[in-house]
């Protein structure tokens, strides 16, 4: 086995819960693995440090001083019954990326930064991505109150795994200092492995609506009611469904999904008095994204008085997309022609820790081929030689990139 | 306050659970209201007993010996929650009718039987219809073996109440000697109240299918998956939601309903990989109904391979259409006409204890308006003026009823 393999092994022994991967923020299991990934680090040849939102950094330093910081990261933390490749793969191939560098004696016109942060799921807390928005300089002091289901907040959960939460603000890497930040993660959809691709170079991390429909119709008896005396609250929510279908299949790059419905009453010989559903929707263009939504909106209006009577719409969250930058994924993409792959640009459907970079500080991300789009779920599967394809990019964009520095300082 | 309405107000407050209309076979309420039923039976002229399926039978004798017999009833067992006027109404209105002819000192060439069923819901046991069926001479002396939640079976239930049910066999009526079967119920739907008609004429009780559909898709991240490279089950489920509506409206008097559906795996961010829905499909017409599922059926077969994957379609339940004998209606409808009414025809889609005559012993319902066609609810509702006028019917019916026998015998 490849020792990124074997790693990628080692992190997923680390859990909270036996006979199932789960690592949530500032646990037993964290700890475990904070303290395995700053030994690969160390081995690595980088300097190790926990900041104060409780990642690991491993600095490995530039040929020269006053180099510019490239940032490299992902996080360790799980979903509940994760698999092992979301986070922990793009943690193991920056490492694997310095240690090549470190064996060969290299050292780049660049300072690297690897940083494993530990809170990317927000499984444990009603908050996510503390350590990366340490870094990027847009932490919310305010969420350190969050609390846990045993009412513990991050504050304290910092403090008692040895971080202090006072210090977080001073994290931020000053932007006009760091060059960028790159990271490698699983791709959690299908699109690289319908190509035949080991790897693509995401163009952005999509922006999301979520929001929440309720249908209101009217109970019926099954039997005695006339198909056209009907106001039947799920017919009109599977005929919304097949609109938002329409409405993001027409445009480009834009998924919707509906993952919960529930009717009322709910019995097999009632018609439904009441329906509700969510709505995900997510673009990497929030242009493309508010036009679905709008048109999504007003076709529903358009059926509800129709066939059922009430609907109200609430948006329950709304996020930006965070284009990646164009300059930093070119590195990416050159270093991926040069291994004669195919450059395949795809959108980025989930949430990173690299989306909390941009704008202050430019990011671009490497995706890696996972099986059958299968993620969050032990299930989830990669293919140790795209792992290496992975980090062979890397390392070749990162030399790019110091050349570059190298030439800016001349 | 009219007497019928008097008499419905009074068992509605027979009653298992405190606070609401609940009356359950062979419980302490339908015990109360089995002396209450048998009270206003008395009264009215009739020979009153309890028969061996717990039914209370009240005998009103004919003008001659070897008359005929017409058989009149409903139920007085409730739902959970339930309304005042399912059931009831048709016993009560049965010993209004019976009563008129007392006061009046009139016996027609016809004996009268008000029977008062008390099994009809099929709420305590996993059976139904003992008392109807065992008066229509196919009861299945198997059912008796059904047990309750605390693990009472019927047969034991009816011991304590003072039953014999091994007396039930003896029960049915010589399908020779009955003129047939009549009932007076609510409509359970909105058409009357749509017309504007106090009563209508019942066309045929409605035959069912249920059945359950399991639809396979294949989960995915909401973000992560193009729209192209979905499986996703919900999306095939409302397909089939739409084409399951267009099947039942393509066709003359069948309704078909879903009434419950569950995705999984039911997160807000992903694909749902699986649906199963359940579908309640009815019409007086056999064929309509057997038509309209084959091809609600083909028509999911096509969509799940083409969206999703898989499909499984499985009948849980099929009782055949029970129609009203045109001749035994054909009183009722010339007694509506009689009354300057329009004679509004209509199928039942609800079942009753009526559709287990049928083909032994002919039968026909008179339907009465309820409000906005809400039952098995507390908010069932309907007017006074109505149910006198159902009893005016009833009278006018009997009385043609028995004028055609005398002209037979003469």
């Amino acid at each position: 086995m490849s020792r990124i393999m074997e790693r990628l092994e080692a992190l997923a022994g680390d859990t909270d819960e036996p006979q199932r991967i789960s690592r949530f923020y500032l646990s037993p299991a964290h700890r475990k693995s904070v303290e395995r990934v700053s030994g690969w680090m160390c081995e690595a040849g980088m300097a190790v440090a926990l900041d104060a939102a409780a990642t690991v950094v491993g600095r490995y330093a530039a040929s020269r001083p006053d180099a510019p910081l490239l940032l490299l990261g992902s996080h360790i933390d799980t979903v509940r019954d994760a698999g092992g490749y979301d986070g922990t793969l793009g943690v193991v191939a920056a490492i694997e990326a310095v240690a090549r560098l470190n064996a060969a004696g290299r050292r780049l016109p660049l300072a690297i930064e690897v940083l494993a942060f530990g809170d990317e799921e927000g499984v444990r807390f009603p908050a996510t991505l503390a350590g990366s928005r340490a870094v990027a300089g847009c932490f919310d002091p305010s969420t350190l109150a969050a609390c846990d289901r045993d009412g513990v907040s991050i504050a304290d959960a910092l403090r008692e795994f040895g971080c202090d939460p006072a210090a977080i603000p001073s994290l931020a890497r000053p932007p006009h200092s760091v060059r960028g930040y790159l990271e490698v993660h699983i791709e959690q959809g299908p699109v690289l492995q319908s190509l035949g691709l080991p790897v693509g170079l995401v163009s952005a991390i999509a922006g999301a609506t979520r929001a929440e429909f309720f249908v209101e119709g009217t109970a019926g008896h099954a039997g005695a009611t006339p198909m056209t005396l009907r106001r039947d609250a799920f017919a009109a929510a599977a005929e919304m469904a097949m609109a938002i279908e329409g409405a993001a299949c027409a445009r480009r790059d834009v998924v919707a999904t509906i993952g919960q419905i529930a009717i009322e009453p709910g019995g097999v010989n009632v018609i439904p008095g009441a329906a509700r559903f969510s709505l995900d929707l997510r673009s990497p263009s929030d242009a493309e994204r508010d036009g679905a939504f709008a048109a999504i909106v007003a076709a529903c209006e358009t059926i509800a008085p129709r066939r059922a009577g009430g609907l109200r719409v609430a948006t329950r969250h709304q996020s930006p997309a965070a284009p990646c930058d164009p300059a930093l994924a070119a590195f990416l993409g050159e270093a991926i022609a040069r291994r004669g792959l195919a450059v395949q640009r795809l959108p980025s459907g989930a949430g990173h820790d690299a989306m909390v970079f941009p704008p202050r500080i430019p990011m671009a991300m490497l995706f890696v081929r996972c099986k059958d789009g299968i993620s969050h779920n032990p299930a989830e599967s990669i293919m140790a030689s795209d792992a290496e394809v992975a980090v062979d990019v890397l390392l070749d964009a990162l030399t790019a990139i110091g050349a570059e520095c190298r030439d800016v300082a001349a």
